[in-house]
């Protein structure tokens, strides 16, 4: 519980209608993607960067704990006020993109607005900001930027960090810091950027985004591949990301998810198949995407792609990517109760990596339906387990400790996309030797000696 | 001067070979690109990470400075050893290219590998390591990721920063760590390699890179445009880069550049142009590059564009690239002492910042010509004066700092690509707040706090 004194000193800087302390409020801001809730002790609207800071300041002397909230769309609970305190949300004001530079090909924008309102914006003018994640339509640059958030355009067009040019930001004493700059190159000084990026919110509370933007390729096509078995899909995988093209997007769905989606949607899809690729590429020329599907089908077709189909317009390259779209919501049909992480591999061990998830499957007597953006190693790994029976679920947790120590094994990480939050926390330890969280551990004390900012978050006090 | 005790210790662990303490060897290692001097009490040729490990332990115990040192190429003093202590030297052992992942398209090199020699490596397998400073044939991909350089095809392709995937390195207590995995995307714990590179070697002594590598495009061609003004090139520029194609380098020469070009070598330059922009794009497809010069060709003529080339073979590619290739070392008609910047100001500002040069070197009497990596903002700055001339030296420095504020008024930055070291270190309070640079203090102490590693660089202290 806060004192008085503090709601007091927060009512007189925001005023009474950018603070909520009544319960009702406290409960809506008191869960994520997660579905854990933890409920905090006031969520705070900041107007601006100034109040950003006098609010910091004010806690750090009276160490009380912030915790930064984008849309709270997170799947590792790293928005969760798990220690209570103060939950900071910037959708009702700090939610604006502040500048379209079409000169420099860059946006700035404010923590709170949401990514596919910018992807709208600069689209409008010919720009094109690539970060896509599943959660576009609702989730923040803010929490983009903190977790930094990848996507299905990934494969090509790389993640969150390769578009952060700058970011201001304020540190938990309230001093408002500016790192990088609008242009392509800058060396000077320690690239604070580049650690503020996936931090989480535990380093400092991003108040400004400069962002990269590109020119919007001219056309896209898509094309299917249906493959017999998930081992040679995986195989055309990274033989086809090292073959000279870049697709866009290289994403995948495994035999069980197929059925899944089949199951729930009636599509006709080919529930024998092993695996389906969908890809599509991107340019300026028609010759030149017909040259890289070319290369492409070319590929597939030596590594036991049975069927090809490209789609000949947008309503057939729909109608390809449904069951990618739709694999998520429809794996309910394994169980209720759905442990989904984002492991990554080097592409090359994902054929390993998927063996090795049968292996646990087979052990555990469970299903783990796979799909995701291979094109980057990054796999959706869903162990389905009753939800309503313990014993299965703790099951499913074990298997899970299985899926992420045989994706270290391979060279991989915990998380492509997620983030650690609190739900990956206590796997840290797997992936990271005594020394490295050390070394994070006095990165934290250095810009948050008081731990007051989301405390307890990535495995780190 | 070392104890006794030290130079023991070091060469019961490296062996004497490894090891130099005469006085020729010292000297040796004294200087880099700024022609400073500093000599070193040692210089130490580490066999691999874990005599790194026992080095940086001792170093740490016994409160001895540890300067690491690449190719001592650097044009800011980065590896000058200003406050004595060791050089640590990767040429000896620490230089070879680990693997070629031809699968996941990543090369592992050790610090001492010459990014020449790495990029001819991958070359031969079809793969592309894009980043190209000028020091190309010697630099080396640790002083490379310590820097942070850039090159000519920064303008597509980005720089080294977006080409690291991990970083293995030794903190100054001698702790091993690992920062990142030869994965596109990994967002589990802090982006230690993001604030490892660019660090000048302040923060931990790199042992072993991951790199992204690109296919190698099937093909480039060259064009120069022969621009009346450097205004009206200056407005090329940025107008290309925002047009839809994204050349690979888009290099400029100024007036009094191609004037001097012109007095060294006698090639027939147009010495009454007001700019030379030269250009190269690639791609897989004839089609595709015909089409991006045509959008180049179109925005240089609406834009002030007198004579536009294409070269039709090789010969004539080298040929329009001749003046710049040659132009740093022509300067010299102008002086003998050149004090060359590498400021960067977002791409739009650039005709701005020609005119605010060109007033300064009107105010102060002398030649400020100016080249360089335009399509990234990137102007390489040469104040001219007569180096045996103190007064003459002194307007020169009177200058620089006028040339730095024009450029931060601009929103630029004091450094693309040379970093801060020691020369720019009297210039971070015009660029960074006490705020800021109270956070790079408490970043370098979290990692160093007995301030053993490279001090005194970055104006840190």
């Amino acid at each position: 519980m806060l004192p008085s004194s503090a709601l007091d000193f927060f009512t007189a800087l925001v005023g009474k209608e950018n603070l909520y302390s009544d319960k009702a409020h406290l409960i809506a801001y008191s869960y994520d993607a997660t579905r854990e809730k933890f409920q905090p002790d006031a969520v705070l609207f900041p107007r601006h960067e100034q109040d950003v800071s006098d609010i910091l300041k004010y806690c750090n002397e009276h160490r009380i704990v912030i915790v930064p909230r984008g849309a709270g769309s997170g799947f590792t609970g790293g928005a969760l006020p798990s220690s209570g305190g103060i939950v900071l949300a910037f959708e009702k004001h700090m939610n604006k993109i502040l500048e379209i530079d079409m000169q420099n090909m860059v946006a700035i924008v404010q923590p709170g607005v949401i990514n596919m309102e910018l992807q709208r914006a600069v689209e409008e003018v010919g720009l094109f900001y690539p970060p896509d994640p599943a959660s576009q339509e609702y989730s923040t640059i803010g929490g983009n930027v903190n977790e930094n958030a990848g996507g299905m355009r990934a494969a090509k067009y790389g993640i969150t960090k390769d578009y952060v040019m700058a970011i201001r930001a304020v540190l938990p004493n309230g001093d408002i810091i500016k790192a990088g700059k609008r242009t392509i190159k800058d060396v000077a000084g320690y690239n604070i950027a580049g650690i503020l990026i996936a931090s989480e919110g535990t380093l400092a509370v991003t108040t400004e985004v400069t962002l990269k933007l590109l020119s919007k390729p001219k056309m896209t096509k898509t094309a299917m591949g249906i493959f017999s078995s998930v081992h040679e899909a995986m195989e055309a995988v990274y033989k086809t990301m090292s073959s000279g093209v870049t697709p866009v997007a290289m994403e995948f769905l495994d035999n069980l998810t197929i059925r899944a989606v089949e199951q729930v949607y009636h599509k006709g899809l080919p529930i024998e198949a092993g695996a389906i690729l969908v890809t599509d590429v991107d340019g300026n020329l028609e010759d030149d995407l017909d040259f890289q599907l070319g290369i492409i089908a070319k590929v597939f077709s030596e590594n036991g792609c049975n069927e090809f189909k490209i789609a000949q317009n947008k309503q057939e390259a729909a109608n390809l990517w449904f069951a990618r779209r739709n694999a998520s919501q429809s794996l309910s049909v394994y169980g209720s109760k759905k442990i989904n992480e984002d492991v990554t591999v080097p592409r090359s061990a994902l054929p390993q990596l998927l063996e090795k998830f049968n292996a646990i499957a087979l052990k555990y007597n469970i299903n783990i339906p796979c799909f995701g953006h291979t094109g980057d190693g990054n796999v959706h790994t869903n162990v389905m387990v009753d939800g309503k029976n313990p014993q299965q679920v703790k099951i499913g947790y074990e298997a899970i400790k299985e899926v992420f120590q045989a994706t270290i094994d391979l060279g991989g990480t915990l998380s492509g996309e997620h983030g650690i939050g609190l739900a990956k926390a206590p796997y840290m330890s797997m992936a990271f030797t005594p020394e490295e969280m050390a070394l994070f551990q006095s990165i934290k004390r250095a810009f948050d000696p008081n731990n007051i900012l989301n405390p307890a978050k990535m495995g780190l006090s």
